[in-house]
């Protein structure tokens, strides 16, 4: 698996006119090689690639933990006295590499000068979101996992709804999957978003700074995603507590209808920005109003990658990749229902990997 | 507090010669307005700060929720056709600005050189860690808070281990000190790390990839922190179960004895390197190996901040900064321990505010 990743990382030197590429991006790191640093920011590692070699750098603290599952890389452990640039220099001279490809998007600007300063003789070329868009198309054993991210969501909401009762507050009920997920040895791909009654009109609501609280009545939207080695999985449902109003139900059935159909129009139409309109579209001819988010978004490594399904998505939809397909329809100060699946594209076709079943959850408890 | 802070970050403007600063980093924004958004790098929010204004830029989705704090900024709501350019251009032009300050060790390439481009009558000048520098230094508020937070985790970690018994996994007592934090409406600082035996020998464990369990003669490292209204505290304290050896509670009494010196050298040495060297200096006396972390890091909005007790520090402390002091002693595949607290700085003295017991913690079931 790795090694595929890699060979499709330098078939993109020539484009770039490069002979090297310095990784600095956690999510990349983990992507091309399977290592994992403790933060995603702290640069306790790089990768560089160049026509022959893969290097990681990294510190001491890491290796031993480190099951290597691809071993032709060459392991330089950063220290005291010899950081990046210093075996940077070495390998440098040992390749003869004449052009290094940064991550724009990621590199820091001090990182970029400093590289700059110290090889005056090697062009620093910046690329954009190179391994970024490789991560777009999924190599099957990654949709495997994903698929399997998102069947322990469905079982993991399955759960959770028996749990629910009058008086549980947004944060019991969030903390409720993040503990499923924990038990069985998952994690939460996001912080879970639990958002009852006004607060699900926001579309991205803190659910830990919130107070709401279960009640008769209630519209609770359930937004989560687990991540199963690495990779995560992306849906959200509504819950209606005891007897919900009939104009609720009708438009949840009615975004319901035109979730479905965006999932289906798929099949037909690989731009992303019509995907986006066609859904907007949709909710305006039933005179819903629009919603201020994107109408999905890849799914990965990171909770949010390419494609971007949204009006200004340069994307072309294809095989093998992964997103989610979530319109919404938000009410300000009163409520808000989004339904949410994420889907791969095999053969031309969307298929829903969060098989949560979508017709209105209703909770009774007498 | 917050027309403290801008005045701060405006006083520096003269030493780099900008009318202007673009704040990027999510904790800089957070320090200077107390808007939080909800992911740290997907640039959701950006501050300018002039001379004579504030203005933050962010999009529609988070004004409603947030308390404006400081109502004497400008916002300026991203959307569609407005991006941070646009804005830019027009309040470039209106307040004559001549020089926009970045943050070097936040800003992206692919970012830099867009501004560069667009903004070629505008000097783009490269700050370094200004405001991370001046975060160093903590307000009144911000001790108050971090001292709340170590008094949470002082609290916490004494119900925890009342909780802890034969057979439970290093996941379980992690998991447990995060529902505690969370049930009374705090936030985990960081993933805690709890390590048995051989695990707590890695100054670095990820207890989410642990199957450690405890177990008679149980060493028990636990690391771990609160957060308080956005600030953070950390402190590491060792659990051993039933009769540990003689040796290991031997070499735990000299490392506290260490541990309480160095905090009570900084009374005398404001070099940070110099408590790093004397630190490590103690341990080497006692014929114990030296570690391979820092002495200690500086604590607020975020978990690792200035100034760093460490070899490569070119601080130098002084009142109002909130650090820690966390020496260690490794015994690769055997056990590790660990002893820190969090300590301030006032009137030259270092206060410790993680006041839990530094005795070793005996636990014993019969």
């Amino acid at each position: 698996m790795f090694n595929q990743k890699i060979n499709r990382v330098r078939k993109t030197f020539t484009q770039y006119n490069i002979d090297s590429l310095l990784v600095s991006n956690f999510y990349n790191i983990l992507y091309l090689t399977g290592f994992k640093t403790l933060t995603t920011d702290e640069r306790e590692a790089f990768v560089l690639v160049t026509k022959s070699n893969i290097y990681l750098f990294t510190d001491a603290r890491y290796p031993n933990n480190f099951k290597f599952e691809i071993l032709n890389f060459k392991l330089k452990l950063l220290e005291p006295g010899k950081g990046l640039f210093f075996y940077l220099q070495e390998i440098f001279k040992e390749e003869n590499i004449q052009a290094l490809g940064i991550e724009a998007e990621d590199l820091r600007v001090h990182e970029y000068l400093k590289l700059k300063l110290i090889f005056s003789n090697v062009k620093i070329i910046c690329t954009e979101k190179l391994i970024i868009q490789l991560r777009a198309i999924k190599e099957k054993e990654e949709i495997e996992k994903i698929t399997k991210a998102c069947q322990i969501t469905d079982q993991c909401l399955k759960e959770i709804i028996k749990t629910i009762k009058i008086g549980d507050t947004e944060k019991e009920v969030a903390f409720r999957i993040e503990k499923w997920l924990n038990d069985k040895g998952y994690d939460c791909a996001f912080d879970p978003i639990v958002a009852i009654n006004k607060n699900s009109s926001i579309p991205h609501y803190h659910t830990k700074d919130g107070l709401g609280r279960i009640k008769n009545k209630s519209v609770v939207l359930i937004d989560f995603g687990a991540e199963y080695q690495n990779y995560c999985s992306d849906i959200t449902r509504m819950i209606f507590i005891e007897q919900p109003g009939s104009e609720i139900i009708n438009i949840y059935n009615q975004l319901l209808n035109i979730q479905e159909k965006v999932i289906k129009e798929i099949n037909n139409q690989k731009n992303p920005k019509n995907i986006d309109f066609f859904c907007r579209n949709q909710i305006g001819k039933k005179q819903l109003p629009n919603y201020s988010h994107s109408t999905g978004h890849g799914v990965g490594l990171e909770i949010h990658e390419y494609p971007k399904i949204s009006q200004n998505s340069i994307d072309v939809l294809q095989d093998d990749q992964v997103f989610t397909i979530e319109p919404g329809v938000y009410f300000k100060n009163k409520w808000g229902i989004r339904i949410e699946d994420t889907v791969v594209i095999q053969n031309n076709k969307a298929e829903i990997l969060t098989r949560f079943k979508k017709e209105p959850i209703l909770i009774k408890f007498k």
